[in-house]
């Protein structure tokens, strides 16, 4: 029996389809099997990549250089470059805008085969704040208006290297899906002086039954409406607009919550491919009272259906109770 | 040298970023290899699947055995069911709704080996009514508010049987994508009193860039912010908000473009993967001066990070000018 749920913050539909011919147990998808190292991002390589911009070393190390734990470079194959003017233009009814903004490559370990499932909560803690660092010198430039930092992991999430990394794209505009998250927690505001995440917060914290696991200071749910399988969503517990306002503790706990939720993503789907997005308020004013940040990890078991994509209606087999009560209930 | 695009109908941004190592040419992908016939689609075989709801026969045959030239029938794992009743429901801050709908497969040939490049026109054609007919058949059910007729050709684009078909879902919502559609050209509208896709097809066969082919009734483009490389669309040229009211000769003629540009990015692009969506008026009243029925066809020959579903955020690494170059002078 298919039913139809609304993503309470976008407004988005979801056809939640349980396939009967599969449970949960069936969907493990081939282990992502990283190639081999030494690789370009591997300590000893740095004369490969384009120069680093920002690092965690060990005292007396030089830049590019061996001796980081954290290193950030620029994508050698940029889709937005920061040397571009700010230019727009108009063709005919169409709208233009150069390619203005930045790539960068945040390289999350010197160990090749490390993953965040196997990474000490000290590393995994230097990349949230390496995050956070990159995020605050490109607000600096007023003609940057987000950063989005993501993780594809594994080819079936659009991942060409296996040496584990994250990625950040620093964009003039407000992508798409923000624009429509920020409508909709600011028409929900206005409608009942709350933030509709901490509204998502204090329910299925009461609920439980799409609870994974939970901290002092943050929670791990599969959503009420999610477009993947075992989609997993990260929250602070607290209202907090931005993710580089970082209270005390708060990136270690950030920290500890998304080590844990990789190892029951890696016991329960055999170390799927996955992609993960952080979801923050624009450097503009005016989002502190209604957006709330938060991290989204959606493991790519499915096929995403150009048909979905085209008309942004997704069909999801796996009710997220069931998801949830599998992730918690997984070893 | 990236650029930023908008998309005028639903405002969506695209980066069109050149992939300085790929030429058009090199985007081949692997032919898909479709699994060898009979399988259940094929004539005389027509008792493993449900009972037949629409066919075009030839005279004296009868339902449910061979003959027919078109057939449809349910989805034998239905998204949705016409069965269930319209419920919705509240569940703390969430929103629920039954899986009211329908779910159907047209089968587009008898013959299993066929393919949108290799059918008649006349072939084409009926099923082009046969989408217009079970429309209409759909329509008369109060609670659905919208069909949506789409293709998934080949594995990456989400197919499991090779047997040439397409689908029809049945919603009791709009889909997302219409819903940005609609009102972004309603907003058009208001702005300007002209319809947004009138604009485009005066444009584009002024500009003729982005331009493959036209007819008397119709003109395929590569779009101005297409998210796929070698994205196509096919639009009437003459204002005509709903597919399902046809006027003479229109289907003829839209069947044979169809057939064309299958042909064009067969021939270009080696028989690529692909989805296909129409895009119609809603079946309320209220559309009529400002939407303009398309159809959008989607080559799956890169992959679709879960990053830009999360994010609403494409990179399109071939610039539609070069596609609909490469796709105009392809033989």
């Amino acid at each position: 029996m298919s039913e139809l749920r609304r993503d309470p913050v976008d407004g988005r539909w979801v056809i939640i389809a349980p396939d009967q011919r599969r449970r949960p147990v069936d969907f493990h998808t081939d282990p992502y099997p990283p190639a081999a190292g030494p690789c370009p991002f591997c300590p000893g390589h740095e004369p490969d990549t384009p120069r680093e911009i920002f690092a965690f070393r060990d005292p007396g190390t030089a830049a590019d250089t061996p001796g980081w734990r954290v290193r950030v470079i620029p994508n050698k194959f940029p889709v937005l470059r920061v040397e571009e003017d700010l230019h727009r233009e108009g063709k005919g009814s169409y709208d233009l805008m150069s390619g203005l903004g930045a790539h960068e490559v945040i390289i999350e370990s010197p160990r090749h085969e490390d993953r965040h499932a196997t990474m000490s909560a000290a590393q995994m803690e230097e990349c949230v704040w390496t995050s956070r660092a990159r995020m605050l010198d490109l607000k600096q430039d007023e003609r940057i208006k987000y950063v989005m930092v993501f993780k594809n992991y594994g080819t079936a999430a659009g991942a060409n290297l296996a040496h584990p990394h994250s990625q950040l794209i620093a964009l003039p505009i407000l992508p798409k899906r923000l624009i429509e998250e920020t409508q909709g927690t600011r028409e929900y505001f206005h409608r009942h002086e709350r933030c509709v995440f901490c509204d998502i917060v204090s329910q299925e914290v009461a609920d439980q039954e799409r609870l994974i696991t939970a901290n002092e200071d943050f929670i791990a749910i599969v959503p009420w409406a999610p477009i993947f399988p075992f989609e997993v969503w990260i929250l602070p517990r607290r209202h907090q607009p931005r993710f580089e306002d970082p209270a005390p503790d708060l990136y270690r706990r950030f920290a500890a919550i998304l080590g844990e939720v990789s190892r029951r993503l890696e016991a329960a789907l055999d170390r799927p491919h996955y992609n993960a997005v952080l979801h923050t308020a624009p450097f503009l004013e005016g989002y502190e009272e209604h957006y709330h940040w938060h991290f989204e990890i959606m493991p790519r078991i499915t096929r995403v259906a150009g048909f979905e994509v085209g008309t942004g209606f997704y069909v999801n087999p796996i009710p997220p109770e069931e998801a949830a009560k599998f992730l918690r209930e997984v070893r």
